[in-house]
């Protein structure tokens, strides 16, 4: 009866990709712990880089950085 | 002062609905454990049904082959 | 498909009415939105009456509040 | 390594704002637990009034009674 | 930075599965979504069986009646 | 109406921190959005070391290994 909720920052994640996460998830729980997969939930919240702050900034600003360091490299 | 999440997949709940699911877990606190409902908070998430997994799939793939083995039947 | 947390302090919350809260919640989201029991999870976390504030003190200050303020009254 | 879950109800927090509530949530855990910005998360989620209840009553109804008891007093 | 929440019955999990369950879900994330295990978080939390409600009953009725169905197929 | 969550390690939080970082999260609600402190609840989760996992492994072996360096220099 697991209940598993995975919170990521909503930057493209595709139905595939999500799909993906439910399976490995649910896997995990039914290889480790034996968990019967009819009766685990996964559950992915997107959250907006706005609203995700990490070392004191939010991610849309750690993005942007990152993309400037990479611009500056080519 | 309970905290009570639902979460359940957005598949059209009504603002009527979601006050009934307000009311009726506050009721409940009250009820069992003589909670005041004025520092009772009830929180509503309507999750994508892509984003909600239960048996190794999402609810969008559930309900796609739940409709077409309710048209099958008709 | 529901997930239902309730988070109550840790006050001597007896199994029965555990119980009780649990029937109560499965039954709300049945009655409301049509929910199957066979998949709705109600999840009870009760917590140290230290480790939850509210109005800038934890719940362990005031209950030695309203207990002085009813011995006062006696 | 501490998560910081801030939900509030959607009633036009800005970007700045949340930039704020970032900062000060990571600087109040390395004040008092001497935790490490780097890996402190904070995470706002932002919930419609219809799906936040407090007092039985969801916060919609809660600010229109608010908004027409000022209008009455001006 | 992905916050990866497994929420599991309190059941005798061991440190060992608890470490496979934390190496699983970084794996996943870093496969399916190239999130940087440096800020991956994963947490469990172990739920008293009496605190968990599924079907309308809680997990320590739950296991009872498994037992007692397993002892009379032996 | 704010509800914030702090996750952190079980790692000898006493009464007086908790307070703190109740007053000083119930504080930052107030001054950034102006919420209400009467309604404001802050709640504090502590998770063993076994149970959180960071860059794929668990607190418990990172804080070992902290010690044995900072023995080693010493």
């Amino acid at each position: 009866m697991p209940y598993v909720n995975i919170r990521v920052t909503n930057e493209g994640v595709t139905p595939a990709q999500k799909l993906e996460l439910i399976e490995g998830a649910t896997d995990l729980l039914s290889r480790v712990l034996n968990k019967d997969p009819a009766t685990t939930f996964v559950i992915i919240d997107e959250v907006e880089t706005d609203n995700w702050g990490v070392n004191r900034e939010n991610v849309t600003t750690l993005r942007a950085r990152q993309a400037a360091a990479k611009k500056a490299k080519a």
